[in-house]
């Protein structure tokens, strides 16, 4: 097993091809996870977001009143073979009218470019109407602003790149776990900046 | 498409199946989630409790300031099959002597009867141990104790159950969106207690 570091161009270029993600907020301190389907894109500035779409319900009333997020990202194909990705973020709705009516049309574009993108924001909402009184539908589209994203890929050790052995023997660890962790090998990029 | 809200028993039958989720805890209102691998179980309470393993680190230290965590537990199988699981609940960590030494040597039984449950928590250390200096590997044993969990199943419509058609028409839903959600039924179960 080998795992590395990714860099923020590596943890970004992964944003570009994925599309699931698990999307967290808070409300005094009580996270709550929902699963969501967002598009990647970069700004000329090279400010990144990620774009989404729901519908009014817990999740977008706790990011209004706080809009730090966390959203994961990650692609497991086997347990030696994965890449996980943490991002810290800022939740800002995009209002059709006023200054944000380009935003609002970027996001609709951008997830108009993936098949079922209204998945599951649209069936949400549906299954909510069906058991409280149904609400007006209100579509919102969203974007997430990445402040932070850090990423690990764990994957077969290349036959040219033999990473450094750590230490095991050297930390203070019980025999049954150190025998499991011998077959653990790392290679650690750069620090993420 | 058909949607259907799970009852708890459900829910807990989905999770004494599953073995990997994701587990948000939160700092001063900023949210923090990490892929897990859990193992469930329930007491003779009827209590339910997720069990898990990690080593000190980000997560541990967040919880341990704030055991108030959500885990969220999914299956995709296919964009119309798939099944959602959000659980709100408190983190307990289980230390080997004292009172709590039953519960600790329960999380050993229960996680070792899976295989690779030392993963991710145990490379997670090892990942860090390269990067930063190494400190005392510290395997931490904890769980989750399941107060709230609710959940959502999405499948082929059983013929003979043909869900009642929501009235979509009803709902203030601009055409193309409607269009799409005229695809989408919906059967609620029950509301959970």
């Amino acid at each position: 097993m080998f795992i590395q570091q990714m860099s923020r161009e590596e943890c970004l270029e992964a944003l570009a091809h994925a599309r699931l993600g698990r999307l967290a907020c808070a409300k005094s301190n009580q996270p709550y996870i929902v699963p969501i389907y967002f598009a990647f894109d970069r700004a000329a500035s090279d400010d990144a977001y990620l774009y989404g779409f729901t519908t009014l319900g817990q999740k977008t009333e706790w990011m209004r009143a706080n809009p730090r997020v966390c959203v994961e990202v990650d692609e497991v194909k086997a347990h030696d073979q994965w890449m996980s990705l943490v991002i810290f973020g800022t939740y800002e709705e995009l209002i059709e009218a006023g200054n944000q009516a380009a935003e609002h049309r970027r996001a609709i574009e951008l997830l108009q470019e993936r098949a079922r993108w209204w998945e599951p924001g649209a069936t949400n909402f549906v299954a909510k109407a069906q058991v409280d009184q149904p609400k007006p539908f209100e579509p919102i589209f969203y974007r997430i602003k990445i402040h932070e994203v850090t990423g690990h890929r764990c994957g077969a050790i290349p036959a040219a790149e033999a990473p450094d052995d750590i230490a095991i023997s050297q930390l203070r660890i019980r025999g049954w776990l150190r025998r499991l962790l011998r077959r653990v090998s790392v290679r650690a990029a750069n620090k993420l900046p």
